[in-house]
This record gives structure tokens, sequence and C-alpha cells, in this order.
């Protein structure tokens, strides 16, 4: 296995409770929102108290009409991905490795008709579209339902599809940072007319836990490195293949080298957000996309749909594998 | 009827073919790529010459393996929508308004699983998900398809739901412009590394039609007005609904209101980048959505299922009748 990173925790070092972990958080990445003793946790926003009901639009859910504790409180894990049907597959596929009866997953979100959110046991597989608006619609809502819910230690995953930076197409790769188009370590959004820059860095120990259990993983190799969330599929990534493009391929390979550079070793679109309001609101989460092309060497997508569908399912085999083994060794 | 404009366009001034409509464009907002004589347009990136194949990867299509000109080259509207289910229905509807024979609607994007798209005689309906990165995919690879497929003077119209500025929820608005969330008129968009700041106007003459047409329904009031994109649904576009918030009421009031006093009319979150790209690609364009709030008043989207279904055919009301309308004077 091949790694960026100074070590592999052993399995001595391997915490399922993270009580320890806060401490490497806190010195990295600044102050998350407070967490309660049980591992609840409030939302920061206190506009929210004055509200009769938190209607969550886009799930189609509130706080008022619906238990949430009941339905929810049991969450331990989100796992976030691209499309319906690839969420819908995970839910059966995480399902079925965990001994968990989920015959056809059902969809609760149906009537909202913006994204499908399937429950498995403790674990919520969701679907948030492309780019950076259309997932932080959704995580938004889904922090707030897990903070409603009071459940306890949430962690949350996205699995989803990249452009590879000089590492072959079917690698897997966990972010460790993610940069945004002018390659800052930002998440950028503008508030009330005045840009915010947020810090987009993962949590380096649930990576380094996620790196060790995809070791064990036989076919494909694993990488930890910095991740570019565009927030556009062609010249925003530098492709050559958009209906726009006015540079040469001397200036794409330039710019894809730099980040080569940098230690990026995949391009994404949703990493920075992913990264900055997971970290704001005190919770705990990684980004495991499989790559598709090695941009260094073109820009198209040619793989076989069955090929594709196969390295699609490289993410989700290393989140089920990780959520397995917490669960083996909880229960040691 | 109330409106923020000068003039209505007299039934003569009408010109479904818009030849006389090349001189405002292009004093307005530059030159934008080149049409040929029979109204096909070429794509200005000289890369796509190269490829052998190009796979409009989102789309499931491809230029070698699918005649996209028998498929596609009689294509005169396309109409784009944030989801799936209400890109389905528009498809019927306007079938229905034409006397299109069209039971039930196939999906000729089904197998990518990213977005879907459906087409009625001359009439393209596609969903493009939330936010402008997924908007901007899909409508990239929609203009490349509309090129190769030899489609003659195409217009794009973007239908959607919307907070409202100052006006009652209900209302449809016409984007005349669209901001960014530091409210200056351009899609950003970072290539290799450098913010690209393209301009975001819409087609005015376009918008006039469609006022004018919009007009003749009762039963809603219609503006033309600005618009602005927000790449967020919570903080981005000033709410205090959202897991995360600093700011307080009066500073939320504050923005909407200078927003107002610039002429805004509402908020969405795919205007610049849809105003810029079809604007680049050389194609006329309208962004027209109903408002399901006024937020002067509040932020959460609070009327009936019921009621907001019926307010979402709105936009589908105005396009439609823009259409056959078309239709019927291409037939005097």
């Amino acid at each position: 296995m091949k790694c960026d990173c100074d070590y592999i925790l052993s399995n001595e070092d391997w915490d399922p409770h993270y009580q320890n972990c806060s401490t490497i958080w806190n010195k990295n990445y600044g102050t998350p929102s407070p967490k309660n003793a049980d591992g609840t946790f409030n939302l920061t926003n206190k506009h929210l108290e004055q509200l009769d009901v938190d209607i969550l639009y886009h799930l189609g859910l509130d706080n008022k009409n619906y238990d949430l504790p009941k339905m929810f409180g049991d969450v331990k894990f989100v796992c976030m991905g691209g499309t319906k049907y690839r969420m819908k597959e995970f839910a059966s596929y995480v399902a079925k490795a965990l001994n968990i009866e989920c015959k056809d997953p059902v969809n609760l979100t149906k009537h909202s008709h913006r994204y499908a959110m399937y429950k498995v046991g403790p674990i919520i597989s969701v679907n948030h579209g492309i780019g950076i608006p259309s997932m932080s619609v959704l995580l938004q809502e889904v922090i707030k339902l897990l903070s409603y819910a009071k459940a306890k230690d949430p962690i949350i995953f996205r699995i989803g599809t990249c452009g590879g930076l000089d590492i072959p197409p079917g690698s897997v790769v966990i972010s460790s940072y993610a940069l945004n188009g002018t390659l800052e370590k930002t998440y950028d959004v503008p508030v009330l007319g005045e840009m915010r820059k947020i810090p987009s860095f993962f949590d380096n120990r649930l990576n380094q836990e996620i790196l060790h259990v995809a070791s064990e993983v036989k076919g494909f190799t694993t990488f930890i490195g910095g991740t570019m969330a565009a927030d556009d599929f062609y010249r925003g990534q530098g492709r050559l293949d958009g209906p726009f493009c006015d540079y040469t391929e001397e200036d794409k390979l330039s710019f894809i080298n730099k980040l080569v550079k940098m230690g990026v070793k995949n391009i994404e679109m949703e990493a920075t957000a992913f990264a900055a309001m997971t970290r704001e609101a005190g919770l705990r989460s990684a980004d495991i996309c499989v790559t598709f092309v090695n941009r260094l060497k073109g820009d198209q997508v040619t793989p076989t749909k069955a090929q594709l569908l196969e390295w699609q399912e490289r993410p989700m085999l290393v989140v089920t594998k990780y959520i397995s083994k917490y669960y083996e060794r909880l229960s040691k």
C-alpha cells in the first residue's frame, strides 16, 4: 500500500469511541462546536430556538410533526454520495454486510423530490447531487436532523467519484484537506455580501483509521492526499473537452503538475464545503473517492460502464469495512 | 401587471425568428459565439476537433455511437429545471398544450443516473439539480449536444423556485441580470487557479416577449428584475434558519433591503452561470422562477404542499404559452 502519511495506526491505537482524539482535532483545526457529555450536539444558531417548527424543506421533514429522536436518534454513521441510485445501492450493500434485514430500502424524503435518504440500522445513506451548493443544502439539513434527533457522536462519510492526479484510474483517495479553485485550503461562501473563508481540513485520525482498514482490501491502492474541490466539471478542472476552453494543453498540464507537486491526489466537486461544515458542527467526517481517469493522461471518462460500476463500489467497500470493524471492536 | 421595465413589446414588434435582435444583443453584452447562416452554431473550443468521440458523460450520450442530428436536430427549445419529477411533468404539460402525442415521457439519459432528459417534439425538458456546479455540468453538455445535433437557433429556458424580495409569494420573476454572492453581475469561475468573472446578463428582448406573454395569464403577477444567484441555501442567502448563523435579524434585513434597492427581485442558485454560459455559446436564454416566500417576512417555506405545487406550475405555464405563441405566429 502506497501512502503519503508518516504512520499507520496500529490496532492498539484504534479507539472506536474516539474520546482521545479531541486533542489532535483542536490542535489542528481550531475548536469545533462543543458536544454534550453523551455525544449529542447542539446547534450554535440561537435563532432556531425561536422557531415553533423547523422545516427541513429539502428533506421533507420537520421537528414538530415527526419524532426525529425516535426516527434517527440511533444514527451513528451518515454516508453521502452523488446519485440516488448509488446511495440506495449503498444502503443495501451495508445492510447485507452488517446482517441488517432490509429488502428494499425506502426513500424517507420521497415527497420532497430533491434528494433520496435511506436508513439501515444506525446508518443513513443519502444522496447530495453534484457540486457544493447541492451538497451543502443537504449536509446542513442532515446536521440539523442529527442534532434534533440527539444522535450521539455521528460520523459523516462522503463517497464519490473523481479525477485522479498522477495515480492509476480505479485508485481510492481519502482527502486530508480540500483546496478551492484558487488553491487555498478554504470553503469560500459569501455571507451578507461579504466573502467568508472557512478552513477545509479533514480529521487526520479518522483518515488514518480508514486507510488502515482500506489497506486490508486487495485489488486497488488507497492514497491519502489533498483534494481540489472544483465548482465546474470542465474549465473549472482544467479540462480541454468542455464547450468553452481558451487555454492550451500545456497550460492544463502545467496546472495539473502544480497540483501534483502540492500533494493533491484528486479533483472532485464537494470537499471544501464538506470538510468546513462538518468541522463547524463539531462532527468528524471523511471524503473517500475513487478515481475514474488520470488527468495527466486525459480528460474524458472512457472506461466501460461495467468497469466504472466495479470501481464505484470501492469507496462503498472501504466505508462498509470501517463500519463493520467499528461494531466488531465495540462488541469486544 | 406591475413591471420594472419601460416598455412592453407590442404584437407588431414580436419577431419569432429574432433575426433583428443581434444589434441589441451585441450592444449590451459583447459578441457571442458566431452562428452559422442556418442558425446552427459551432463550439469555439478547438480541442474538441481532435477527439475521435466526445462522451457527454453526465448525459450518457456521445457523438459517435448516437446519431445526434437525427435525435436532436429539430430541437428549438430547451427547458431546464431543478428536479427530475418537475421536468417530467413539464414534458407532459407542454406535450398536451402543443398537441404532441406523448403518453409517458422517456428519460433519455437513464443509465447515467445523474440527470433526467425528456424530448417532446422540438422541446427538450431536462433537470439540472440544485446550484451552479450541478446546473453548469448539465448546461455545458446540453450546449455541446445542441451544437453536434445542428439544432437551429435554440432558446434555453430555466424554470425554478426561489425566494422573493418584497413581492408576494407565488409571483413570477423573469431575471434581467444575475448577481453573484458579493453583488457583482458576473459568474465567477476559477480556471487554472485564477478567478474568471464572466458577465451575467439576460437577453432583454426575449425577456420582454416573455413578460408580454405572461401578462395574458391571470392569477399572479410577473416581474422583470435582478436575481441574486447564491451558492448556499442558508447563510449564503442571509437566512436565519440554517445550522450556522452568526448575524442578527437586523443584519439580514439590512442586506435584503440593500438588494431590494438594487432592483433585485429574487434569490435562487443558478442564474449567474446560466446567463453567462448561454451568452458565451451565443444562445438566447431566460430564467423564470416562482417565489415561495417573501424574504422580508421570513425564511422558511411554509405554504402547504398543494399551494407550492400550484405555484410551481406558473413558470411552466408561462414558458408553454411562449412556445405555443411562437409556433402560432410561425404558422401565420
